[in-house]
């Protein structure tokens, strides 16, 4: 499972606040934390009108304390792309957040995420909106895949998201999404990508739904998912979940982190 | 979900003990409040050597303190056959735990099961033992219910249990286990069903794995499952996931939990 640490997004009023006054230390501690609780990625988004400086330094300060890769998360192509310029090192390492069907986001994004050869999120999305059924996602996922195949793409870098709205709106809206996760592996053998928040909102004890949300939606096939690496039940759910897919052999993991005094009942 | 409160079980030391002391009150004590917390069936299991005289009083004694249909639960005819005669009113609404594909049990066991249209839970193991494939586990099924659907038997009171394997015995059991499951609702379109402990016997931290192997099997088509009803967080577990299979319509039943104080998180 690919964890995408959450937790430097501007969405986040005190977060956006410490990007905004340049607090150093404090993003830092956020970078390394959710780096020591084995985030694989560390989005950084930055918020809409503060965009290009933002992103340059946030970039540039999380990279003085940690080698783990960054997911360069804006709507914005120019914020994206300096994002990309302050990268250090090998640029390709770098996740794209995010690309779509949206004809603008494909005239502005995508030659970013070509030239730097990054992985990248593609949300199923065009400028239609969120399509309703599964079916749609799966053609607008289709419609991608074929449009980064013709440009020679590697499509095993690519991340589906196919957009999971709340329960509150509708209560099939989670069996919906684990119905396009399993689709989109059987059909496209691409990764596939979700947040973990927007599932619950509006409910009470929104953790409880987000976790077995996860739990779910790896048993059907996701890959990655956006999360807070530093919630010990969420990250518990994770580990064991990987040993009841079959994916940690011995539960070899699972013991590391029972040692480690790491799962959380 | 259809919940089978598991705790007047003989193989719990502690019950055995109230159960060969014939201690009313605390055994009604117990039935009672698996039947409070939402228990659809209580498992009443009786130890060998002991059976046939403890079954009988078992069943007397539960059904003076409530009407939650009983799960008469014994290896021997002879015991779940006591049971039936105890049971109260319509001997159908029981539900005999279990019948296989051994021949003992099918000559023994079964013409119980016949005689009083009940349901009943069907492992999928014969005199060879308990099958190391889904493929086999499928196979018996199979056989099982072509033997039910000759005896003119309604199916939709069948209910497989493909018999779940610990994970510390093979880290792909649990998978294995949801492919039987996602096969024989495909397949058969009959009743599933599983205990929780087998699956993370001589693991630590047990509960977390049994309540994310319920969340999952539950995805793939479990219907119903031998759990601890007084167990807030397993019954959390159900309701989280009962909304998230879009099962819970405007999430009344989860709503209902979580005024009711019930959701642990």
């Amino acid at each position: 499972m690919i964890i995408i640490g959450e937790k430097l997004n501007s969405a986040i009023p005190s977060v956006r606040q410490l990007i905004n006054d340049k607090e150093t230390m404090a993003i830092q501690e956020l970078a390394r934390r959710q780096a020591e609780a084995g985030a694989d990625y560390l989005d950084l988004n930055t918020a809409q009108g503060e965009e290009l400086d933002n992103m340059e330094w946030l970039v540039n300060t999380v990279q003085e304390v940690t080698d783990v890769p960054l997911c360069i998360d804006s709507t914005e192509a120019a914020a994206v792309k300096r994002g990309l310029e302050a990268v250090k090192g090998d640029k390709s390492r770098a996740l794209v957040n995010s690309i779509s069907m949206e004809k603008k986001r494909i005239e502005e994004m995508l030659p970013l995420v070509l030239e730097h050869g990054c992985p990248v999120i593609g949300l199923t999305v065009d400028d239609n909106g969120i399509p309703k059924t599964a079916e749609e996602r799966i053609r607008l996922t289709e419609q991608m895949v074929e449009l980064l195949a013709r440009k020679n793409y590697d499509l095993s870098k690519l991340y589906i998201d196919p957009l999971v709205l709340p329960l509150a709106v509708h209560h099939t809206n989670a069996k919906m999404f684990f119905e396009c996760i399993s689709e989109i592996k059987r059909r496209f053998n691409v990764k596939t990508v979700s947040g973990l928040s927007n599932i619950s909102f509006n409910m009470p004890k929104r953790k409880v739904i987000n976790r077995y949300f996860l739990a779910i939606g790896m048993a059907f096939g996701m890959d990655a998912a956006i999360l807070d690496p530093l919630d010990g039940k969420m990250m518990t759910a994770v580990t064991a979940t990987e040993v009841l897919i079959g994916n940690d052999r011995f539960a070899k993991n699972y013991l590391k982190a029972f040692r480690a005094d790491q799962l959380k009942d």
